[in-house]
């Protein structure tokens, strides 16, 4: 079984969310999704039909996001994946909306980091099987490591 | 590390859902919320315990899919696997509740169309690491094709 | 692609959960995670950020549990991957508020047996594909064995 | 403040879920609640605008149970509560869609039984105050009663 | 409308939990929903059935938890009504499962405070309108008492 | 049992959420639930400790709407009530997560109606009974005023 590095070209300023999903409902689900769960979000959503017509199914109210889901799809092509570019919102914004989907399945990865889906390939069916998402660490945190973290979450206002 | 390529025997008609779980409570776990979540939905279930007697545990409302689930989990035979065949229902009426199942990690893949599930073989210890769920897209839609989809969705009932 | 087999050690009477996730935030939301889910649980958590620092972040309440995390993180060096063990209480008792944990995308696996994880390796850029989560199975189970489950279920009150 | 007895009027075969909400999308999200939940459900769904046009909001795809809603919905008159009527699924089928609806806040009963609603009634604002479902108990269970309770929950399939 | 006030009696060092649910299987989903959420819990469980044989249904592994809640249910004695005491396990452990119990409507409250629930009576019918938990406030934090109550939450461990 | 009606008095712009809790936990993991779900949202957070100090506990990234939450809690006075205003947010972004928080046993309204709270008073002892949000329906709503509101929905892009 070959496995192919799939490079996701990621917007400037943009967060990825990729997984698996089962239906084309995902395509209108994900837009209501997102629109319900972050007012001014802006975003591109694309979905790799897997049996009779097998089209990409797109949407979203960002044309630049939009066709890079669309393309990122195209470059993926594995059935029933379904990737989104998002921007004025961060993925912890939308991911428990996402996974309460009722039709998706899981998600591979959520991320502002260069990102490389890993893609089994067996003729014209494809799957993802993993992502590299960004890069190896360095090191093991120190304490004072750990109060620099703790800090920054406080003064973004995530922790309290 | 050898990845084998496993085809999934679908019965006529059902939808399967395979995914990774850690617990043998999950056959009866997975069988009331087949029961709790669609009346009259028909399913067969089947996980590979694995530790201890390492048995193919397996319930079911349905001999003939039950049957499949158990053909299915040998041919996979992956540790804490599990796979479900369900018909009278579909992946949509049932995910919400699976994946809310305490002891199921999450879900690989759920469709109808033919599915090889990829697992990585060292010795007699095998490990799921993707799916090819059904082919990969030919296109992108037109708008058309877009008008096409939400009328279908709207003529199922799917979508309001 | 190359795919490594690294092996998890596990501490004695302890299970693992490993996952995806994508932000720092990860390490003090599973703590709370944690001490909310299960009093006098003993945990240590581990996680392998992708970018800027590239650290791995680690906390817990028990020295040893958390040092064999920041281990298993270090060998595994995935970017966004998390990895606990925990002692004192079980995954299905803490699975449901992972998986509800907002930056979390997935699990990998949950498990008190032998685990390793199999990642695709490119330079220094790093992803798990999967797991082998104990051995394969070894039979079917029979009616009988059907019976001996329900009882050890009901026996230790998971079950009523 | 006055506290009405609303008499909720159930169509034959039908079960009633009523709650508060606080937006008129409710009525398409319980609609596609519905049909994404169980195939075949027949219901009907009502709901009280609170401000603006002040309209009783309805959607269904049976006749008699959405009639019944906006009759009930009537009655109760209270500013962003809703009533839904469904036959052909079980509130179980439904309830955690409903409850995992972004903008529903709770459910006040969701029952076979005659109903009433209790309204606290200040000039032309109502609120639901309570219920009363079905009626009081005569006793408690003997170990006999609990036998025949766990039997008739598995000889239904709910429980295994 | 009359209203009663019916004062539970929480046994030492016990909790309560309160709520509207629709179904016999409660009893039993809440006696895993226990035992799957904490290691060692210790509850009684009892429900108000609200039709047919209009039994007070309990159940639970401490014979103290379980003959106080079938006292509360008694004296509460509001159709679809459950009542819970837990011990070696708090509310906050327990909650998020209660929740997604499918048949669960919802909950009035949970405390360790002295509580009086709030019973509307007409008739052989009753319905819970509210709790009394605990007394009013008193004043208003000051910054040295939001300091304190940060303090004692990470002396306990549940906020990092 | 007297049954006070408490006007709460919401902020230009606001929508309040209130509901019930266990625990003083509720104010600072509200105000976590508050700044991961929406970039920007501002928000004032009170909370009626029941027992021991008896303090109205208090969070928020905005002193207008943290003022306010304060002043309505005191209004309101119940044990383990807590109320919150947002702005820049809608309480559609919001709730699921804040019916997900573990300590939180319910929510009675979300709205930008006028609110009122319907209070139990027992002496020192405070209930908070039922919601009057809004004010009752003027009419039902025609198909043509359906499509108006279908329209509108998809206007604002929540529906698709």
């Amino acid at each position: 079984m070959e496995i192919e590095r799939i490079s996701v070209s990621i917007p400037e300023g943009a967060n990825v969310i990729a997984g698996q999903t089962h239906f084309i409902k995902t395509v209108e689900d994900l837009y209501e999704v997102f629109t319900n769960s972050v007012p001014g979000i802006k975003f591109g959503i694309a979905f790799c039909e897997a049996s009779q017509d097998r089209l990409i199914r797109w949407d979203g109210n960002d044309e630049g996001l939009t066709g890079a889901a669309v393309e990122a799809a195209k470059s993926v092509g594995a059935g029933h994946f379904f990737i989104a570019f998002i921007r004025e919102a961060f993925p912890i914004n939308v991911l428990p909306a996402i996974k309460a989907c009722p039709e998706i399945c899981g998600i591979f990865c959520a991320t502002a980091n260069p990102v490389d889906l890993l893609v089994a390939v067996d003729g014209d069916r494809r799957g993802v099987v993993g992502v590299l998402d960004g890069e190896s660490p360095l090191g093991v945190e120190t304490e004072e490591d750990q109060a620099r973290r703790k800090k920054f979450l406080r003064d973004i206002g995530y922790k309290r």
